[in-house]
């Protein structure tokens, strides 16, 4: 019998994914607030009452975790339901799981001896949802322009992870790439990733030539005095979580084409960006006490 | 001065970028039934009437030249526009270049000394094209998925210059690409291209792994006897000429999820298909005795 | 028990993999004029007289058969044993196969009721063939310049299967890579493989740009009008087979560094030559009446 | 005229060709102890006595700096020059750069106002060399089997910045590659990279499986009780600077074959590496205020 018993509170398909997953891999799992979506497996006990979720050892809530209201995030139920009351529930022996877990959460349960870790803050986590997110945007990007990707040059801003995995699939697509980073560290790396680096010191008079830039500085990089200078026929789309890399404002007046594009791991792939949960939950548990776990 | 001028008749957003670019690189361009595109440019002149013709050394008719019923290809203008009237203005000295050229329109044209050209039959053009088309290919499959592509099991139908473009793009994008062909020599270069080979016999048995299947094959291949043995969750893209690959009927009674894909090159990169249709008439115009052009 | 035996005479290092690789399938293999070799698996039976090939359904001579001057190609064996010798043992319920067989040794044991299939001249063989000299010229590209292959200058002429695979290959290392064909398709395949396509006639104004040039042609299109203008810094490598791409003598009288690399499939890789040998020969034995072998 | 004038001290190919290359950007540079060299540009003043090296703002020292007995590393000079007599000849306004210096001399030389910059520990540079290094043991990677790299097993030991690198390029070579790490996040990069990611702790059961294998980790991670486990036929490279990877005597006893590689980027892309020190030291210069260059 396998080792853990999971409780999966809330979420997006990416959760109904992982709770199927998790059943297919012959741990026992209940789902609260996930039966109003399709394609729940049939091995999945369904939960009608948080109460129940002090019965599991690991309790894993959505990323985010709240509605920002102080309620479960979970778009596939009607109710509102206070995270406070989940964790209210919950004794040591059981250790739960979230994704950017409110501070206020978090206090609560480990007063209640029970351990809080935070998926979200994980770096192999972090690294294998930005692959994600630098696929989806290559389809975004694919699909924004009326031309080849193959020799079209596009303009990735910031070298962080999505940054280079994304300015590496370009490339692999024969996009003529330049990614745009401070530090002379990360402009070597570039220039290694066999692209065009460029200091954003240098965007001003370069920034013109391209036909899809593609941002994933989360700071308003691209604001009206740099704006100016990018083409009228040009697509900008912003990866950054917000308050992004564009001032939106002034791209409008500019007449630019500038979009945002948030959470595409779980719009583009959420039965990887699933796995992707399980995986990271399973690491965390690998490295607790025996301790913790009832 | 540039030694031709051009007169565009007719065809959908490709022919206005080709009018565009043409004008751009100085040549004196006439557009004909395209003036209720958005986009063409203030150098090109526009032509009311497609008597005027004559006055250009080519003459360019679009791909395909007509809409199944002698009437000029022109989705941009209202009127039926016979394609026989055009060439019964054209004199020696003009030379028509078209995509898919009806036989009746070809002899009538050589009848009075003008001699035809059909693009759509030069394998420059065919190569390049399918390059926009495997591009387009490659969209769709980042679409159709919940999935990353990553390592994703996908499946190429034939090795032809879509096939053979395609399964190099999703090898890039680090998909798990398998390419079906019948020859020895096919399945060789499948191999050297770093993908995995599998004969057509021998598909039976190894359909049912893939997510996605796109197919070249401009014959019945999908049919029932196959079809039953693929996934209930992938998703099959015929991107063959029609009739198409797959047997649609036999996939929905089956439940699968098949669709067609035609025109891709036109749909995701209009402008580089018109630099395209460019480059192959300057070809051919190159290779032409001094003679034909007055 | 396995449908076949076999009976390999002479050959270099790819032989000897080849009947080891032959034997570990189950076959029953024999080994003529190999056994001073180092490396010769212990399942391989040795013969010492060459009469004994007719116990066998298959003779696979090797590439090239003959040494130039009728005798059996065999480097590992200091005896001169004529090909035609061999021969004359074999009759009808035997299959003769061999890379570059001779006409007058076709004759001969067709003449005795033995089919000839030569293997050099199936275009599965070539293809594979092909990719292991695209590695072992990009292995020697790397060692003979001192840069960082990275964004250098490349320019490979010929766009045949090796000049193809070589172009690709240098392209995944990130060279800048220039591809010189003729045909307007093969400029098409070209650009469509993300390098950049040159004409042959206009090379005289590039060539000088380039440190490394590796040419495929099997003819003298390097000669002195083209020689003059190449960098005194580069390297030439030519990969074509004899007379080659290189007027050697123009070469060294202008004091370029310019080298001959043949037979790179036997010397960088024989183990896989020797596996193409045997897929090949496999192939060409599936393809045969049940009548032609014993 | 150009803000610097560089005095370069001793060093191998790659200084000869730092000397030319800041020369050929129009910098007065001096060059002392490379005379002995073949190539260095006539636009290079040759300096007898290193008393001149005051005259210049920058004096730049070689990678490493000595000969770890106190002198200049100078391959190229026949005479013994000890590091100590080149500073006590400096005084303020001139800056001194060099790679692994050692602390007696950084200390002598700020004693007399003069800045010390170590080059060879500044991000950049690392990265730009690890590149070198990953070509070059791709060329030995390339030379050191018999067989094609097209799917070979190939192992790569340590994911920092060469491993990164190289398994990169080993991927674009078609190569079947794993990369060994021990964080979670280095999986999780390896992964996203395209590669097959393994926790050094279960190499044991795996590496038996691999052909070759190419070690960046500085510690003795291939002791005896790996090895064993090795493939007899396979090749192991290291890559990683003294006292390496590998355990020497066990994989001797073993009948392993392994070998060191070190210095690649100044035995491979000597004119590279010296570009990568000319681009770090002018980075370098840029970032330092007015007030230390005299």
């Amino acid at each position: 019998m396998k080792k853990y018993s999971f409780y999966i509170a809330g979420g997006d398909m990416r959760f109904v994914y992982l709770a199927n997953s998790l059943a297919a891999d012959g741990y026992t799992v209940t789902a609260f607030a996930l039966s109003g979506a399709e394609g729940l497996s049939g091995d999945v006990i369904i939960s009608g009452d948080s109460s129940e979720a002090a019965f599991s050892n690991v309790v894993v809530l959505p990323l985010p975790c709240d509605d920002r209201r102080g309620n479960l995030n979970a778009p596939f139920d009607k109710r509102e339901i206070p995270l406070a009351e989940i964790v209210s529930r919950l004794e040591h022996g059981t250790v739960l799981v979230g994704g950017m877990v409110p501070k206020n959460i978090k206090n609560a349960a480990e007063k209640r001896g029970v351990p809080v870790i935070d998926y979200f803050e994980r770096e192999e986590f972090a690294v294998r949802n930005a692959s994600l997110t630098a696929e989806a945007a290559v389809a975004l990007a694919l699909e924004a322009v009326n031309e080849s990707i193959s020799k079209m040059p596009v303009l990735v801003l910031g070298h962080g992870r999505i940054g280079r995995l994304l300015g590496s699939m370009l490339k692999a697509l024969d996009a003529d790439v330049t990614v745009a980073a401070r530090r002379y560290s990360d402009l070597a790396w570039i220039r290694s990733e066999g692209n065009t680096p460029i200091e954003f010191s240098r965007l001003g008079g370069k920034i013109g030539e391209f036909k899809v830039i593609l941002s994933t500085v989360p700071a308003t990089v691209l604001n009206k005095d740099i704006l100016c200078f990018v083409d009228k026929g040009a697509v900008i789309i912003d990866l950054a979580s917000m308050p992004g890399s564009i001032d939106f404002e002034a791209a409008e007046e500019l007449g630019l084409r500038a979009e945002r594009a948030l959470g595409l791991p779980g719009k583009f792939a959420p039965k990887t960006a699933g796995e992707i949960v399980k995986e990271t939950v399973l690491n965390i548990l690998d490295e607790m006490g025996e301790d913790d776990l009832g």
